[in-house]
């Protein structure tokens, strides 16, 4: 398969390839391609092949290769493959090898809009019996439309960085007026974040079959949120500051052609669907999550159990007309499977904090100041392949 | 005051000098300032006197020339106001006046993060009683908080840019499901925009009084919404494609120094606000709106009312620690005044369709196709000098 040395069960194998920024040293950040324990720094190998867009590698963000399109994804996606498996290529492309252990990983992209949707049944069930205990727990449009809002695109961070715990207003239920101050209800949201290269234009949805020729791929998401502030703020314009402070993105794209063999249905719609939200080929992936809570495994979120595709989702942004552009994040929303240890939230975890979790022998129910949350995810393929999706991490800090 | 003819009452006066993107013919888009029919081509102007960072007039967008900071907006303004007031400068200035009849205005800026307000008492009682009639019109939270929540930013767009009707989903309150088609309830909103400069770090708020220091001036905003799409999609996560389609706003960029003149201080806010929101010398301006619906005025919404302070809204978006970019747009929300006359949205206009409103002849209630739309504004000052923000036009079209 390749004449790189690989680790055993390593999530980044020969045809998996995902794209990253890095930095090494002193060095100008540059675009690199996962293998193994290393990542082929592309730029100097490009030049070296006088590939046409070299010079596209020794950017310090991928937006400029994600704007070229699918023709172009595909081209390089092809090249790639042929760099690791070709033993003829070992030459070239040996001595830009660099140890990931070795470079520190940036954004890998400049983020356009972000759209946070809310895909899982099991999710927006949960979070409704919590907070409307009295009502139905999906409101009358869930089943109708993938619920989306946007996000703030200018504090989306790279993996690593540290959360300061943000404080706003809250008030509790009995109290007559809210007061100021840090959050006491600090929550991650698990999510899958894809990844937009085509732009659209102005006017032109987006439709289900498109999918494929605007999505470049796909990052791990963790949507930090403070659910006091959160639920003080969010009638009726939705979650802002409950929000806005920070959102963690994983630092390999993954892309689509990679993942396209982990592809399953989607499961059954009832109701049916409107027409633009209709498709033969409707797909999730078969991806497992994996939260970690200060090293310990607190939950495996799947994402195979997601209501909402995410074509549907782009058919439904776009469907009023709204363009994409290069960089635009839409995120899964909160990935959460039917079973307690799936819940992709401490929110749902701790069932609102009435059901601590044990974390290294401790009650545990919202984040602590030092508290480091990790998530990890693979897919998996037919065949019982792994690629691995990488990881999104941050520690809390006052 | 200027050695520049003048039309009477020109909205761009000798003290307004507010700046802009133009094209003029083929040329590249380059930036100007506005006075009377005319624009100062300032890239040249700059060159000739050999000003430092001249080249920053040559760019296509304000954003360099935000990023650069208050001090440096001061000297622009202090030098812009010496070019038009100094008689010795027409040599110079004389050869690079242009009619700004001649030129397309282009977007002044490119958007970073779009958030919107909800910050007029008249306007959110308003609209409390027509979606909740049975409720207090204003939820618990809206006299702690400005409400506010993040639009869209790639589809910010220059006035004079074609609305497209959108379509999607809507349901009526008696139909068992919703339907799809083009919206019938196609609204403006007007608002007020500041746009920020100076950058600020993540995890550092920026205070009521930092206001000026981050944020360059203002533009017009005309907010449209479609509020069949809002009302059946905005629980619980907030407005998503009712507003997304298209926001456009005005092509000058008025600062705040030269706004300063019509400054009044803000009503008085009960119950009082937390610490973090309070201030000394909270303002809003005296600007009144002029909405023109196929030419004829039919609101004049004042600035004056509003209940939550600019500063204020700033403070509270970064208390949790976001981060604000240069192109940061934030709008006021729609600007209602406590006369009919005075509301800012058909939706208030009409009383949701129930008054209509009398247009050249005709009952109107929402936008038809072909229907245009033109919001103008001027800043009075303690004197009754106007300071004009020039307008923001926009054509329905199916």
């Amino acid at each position: 398969m390749t004449w790189i040395d690989l680790p055993e069960d390593s999530p980044f194998g020969p045809d998996n390839l995902p794209l990253g920024v890095f930095r090494l040293g002193d060095e100008e950040p540059r675009i690199g391609a996962a293998i193994g324990d290393h990542l082929i720094d592309l730029a100097p190998v490009a030049s070296a092949q006088m590939l046409d867009g070299a010079q596209l590698f020794a950017e310090p963000s991928l937006n400029k290769f994600l704007a070229l399109g699918r023709p172009a994804w595909q081209a390089t996606r092809t090249w790639l493959l042929e760099l690791v498996r070709n033993t003829s290529e070992r030459e070239t492309v040996e001595p830009h090898l660099i140890r990931r252990d070795a470079v520190t990983m940036l954004m890998p992209f400049e983020v356009a809009d972000y759209v946070d949707f809310y895909a899982s049944e099991h999710h927006a069930s949960n979070v409704g019996k919590l907070f409307r205990p009295d009502a139905e727990p999906l409101l009358p449009n869930w089943k109708h439309l993938p619920v989306g809002y946007h996000g703030r695109a200018g504090t989306v961070v790279a993996s690593g960085t540290d959360i300061l715990r943000p404080s706003g207003q809250r008030k509790a239920p009995d109290a007559d007026a809210p007061t100021f101050g840090p959050s006491q209800r600090l929550d991650i949201e698990v999510e899958l974040g894809y990844v937009v290269g085509t732009p659209s234009a102005l006017g032109q949805p987006v439709s289900v079959d498109a999918f494929k020729d605007h999505v470049y791929g796909v990052v791990l998401v963790n949507d930090w949120s403070a659910r006091d502030i959160q639920a003080w703020e969010y009638v009726p314009l939705g979650p802002f500051l409950g929000k806005s402070f920070a959102t963690s993105i994983s630092p390999w794209v993954v892309s689509l052609d990679a993942l396209e063999a982990s592809a399953v249905p989607l499961g059954r719609q009832d109701p049916a669907v409107l027409p633009y939200l209709a498709g033969e080929n409707l797909t999730n992936f078969d991806i497992t999550f994996e939260v970690r809570w200060n090293g310990e495994v607190v939950s495996r979120p799947p994402y195979r159990t997601m209501y909402w595709s995410a074509a549907q989702m782009l058919a439904h942004l776009s469907v009023n007309g709204a363009s994409v552009r290069t960089g635009d994040l839409f995120a899964s929303g909160t990935v959460s499977g039917p079973e307690p240890d799936q819940r992709g939230s401490f929110l749902e975890l701790s069932w609102a904090g009435r059901e601590p979790v044990t974390v290294n022998g401790e009650q545990r129910t919202f984040l602590l100041d030092g508290d480091e949350v990790t998530i990890s995810a693979f897919a998996t393929t037919a065949t019982g392949t792994r690629i691995g999706l990488g990881e999104v991490s941050g520690r809390i800090v006052p």
